[in-house]
């Protein structure tokens, strides 16, 4: 049977994740791959319930500590009924935002401590981690988000640009502690020449 | 402003928690306390939803590490929304059940580990831990919950003989390793001769 892989794409808001996953999807089908295709938060019935009840309400409805075990137990309910069936069936799953979302998004730029983060969430997910993480910046800074169609941002998206910003440099320091794993993708140009990017960072996988 | 003192009250199935519960609220009151009693899981209306999550579908529905960062969540929510504004307002905060529950049930006889358990329950509420942990404990056997009326056990209630065994055995090293803070108390005799002794294992803190 094949070996599955699990592969995230990260960064921060309109960076182009969505658009690259269903892009980097084709282009492991095409070269013969069977390809399961996810996002978080979210993504199994249970993930979708808890994320229900994160939407509820304004921001004083969770505390940020509550949120992030809300987070990471649809994460785990998530890597339970979709990743790990998917990767024992040796399919490869593409996962739009995974770990290193909460870590960049609670833990740093949120306050909570990167380490502390990944604790609770690796008491839930135990060895399932990416193979491979790409994680995709602009090399000046976020022009396409800032500028993007499509109105109004959620909860999180709507956050000041400092946030944002802390963010990005949480992003960038998990990728340079763990460079085997966390690829960093220049998301400049057109999107077929940042699915080229992302197949190159795979190659080793294959 | 009085000083708030946060009590907890432990035990497996049917020792007689809620029953006690009632009955030193009103010693206390009787003593001129303000007394605030609330129950875990649950307890706020997060921690409510949260556990009406916990309760849908059945035993496949959550995997035990999701299940315990869920009571996590719903334990946190309850520690920010209800237990913390009673301890500020200098009341004395009674809790049918709390962190040492999940300590037993899921770390202990759930074999997901005690200090394992105990870590995602501090990322979540930190420095809000009980004054005192009353511990009711049979000492001849849990022979007044086997005979119980009322029928049909909940799906944890319900579980076999061993796992509420380990349970007991959970609960007493956490007893042992926390001598201050959590007291074992005898739950044999009449419902009166229990109640002095939990007043009695209070002295100190009034
Ligand atoms: N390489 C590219 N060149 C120009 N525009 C792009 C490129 N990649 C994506 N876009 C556009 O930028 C916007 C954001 O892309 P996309 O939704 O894929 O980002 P995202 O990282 O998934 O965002 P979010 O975090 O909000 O989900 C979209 O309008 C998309 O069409
Ligand atoms: N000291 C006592 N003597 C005799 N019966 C008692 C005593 N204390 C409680 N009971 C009875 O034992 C049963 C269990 O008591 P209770 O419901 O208070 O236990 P519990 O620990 O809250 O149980 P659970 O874990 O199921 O919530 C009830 O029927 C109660 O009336
Ligand atoms: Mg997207
Ligand atoms: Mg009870």
């Amino acid at each position: 049977m094949a070996t599955g892989r699990f592969i995230t794409l990260e960064g921060g808001e309109g960076v182009g994740k969505t658009t690259q996953l269903a892009a980097l999807a084709e282009a492991l089908r095409a070269r013969g791959k069977t390809v399961v295709t996810t996002r978080e938060p979210g993504g199994s019935e249970g993930a979708e319930a808890i994320r229900g009840l994160l939407l509820e309400g304004g921001e004083e409805r969770w505390s940020a500590p509550a949120e992030a075990l809300l987070f990471a137990a649809a994460r785990t309910d998530h890597v339970d009924k979709v990743v790990r069936p998917a990767l024992a069936l040796g399919h490869w799953v593409l996962c739009d935002r995974f770990l290193d979302s909460s870590l960049a998004y609670q833990g740093g730029a949120g306050g909570l401590g990167i380490e502390e983060v990944r604790a609770i969430n690796l008491f839930g997910i135990a060895d399932c981690l990416p193979d491979r993480t790409l994680l995709l910046v602009h090399s000046h800074g976020a022009e396409r988000a800032l500028h993007r169609d499509g109105g109004a941002s959620d909860r999180i998206g709507g956050r000041p640009a400092s946030y944002h910003r802390a963010v990005e440099d949480a992003f960038r320091s998990i990728a340079a502690s763990e460079p085997d794993r966390v690829r960093l993708i220049d998301a400049s140009g057109s999107p077929a020449e940042v699915t080229d990017r992302l197949l190159a960072a795979l190659e080793d996988l294959a």
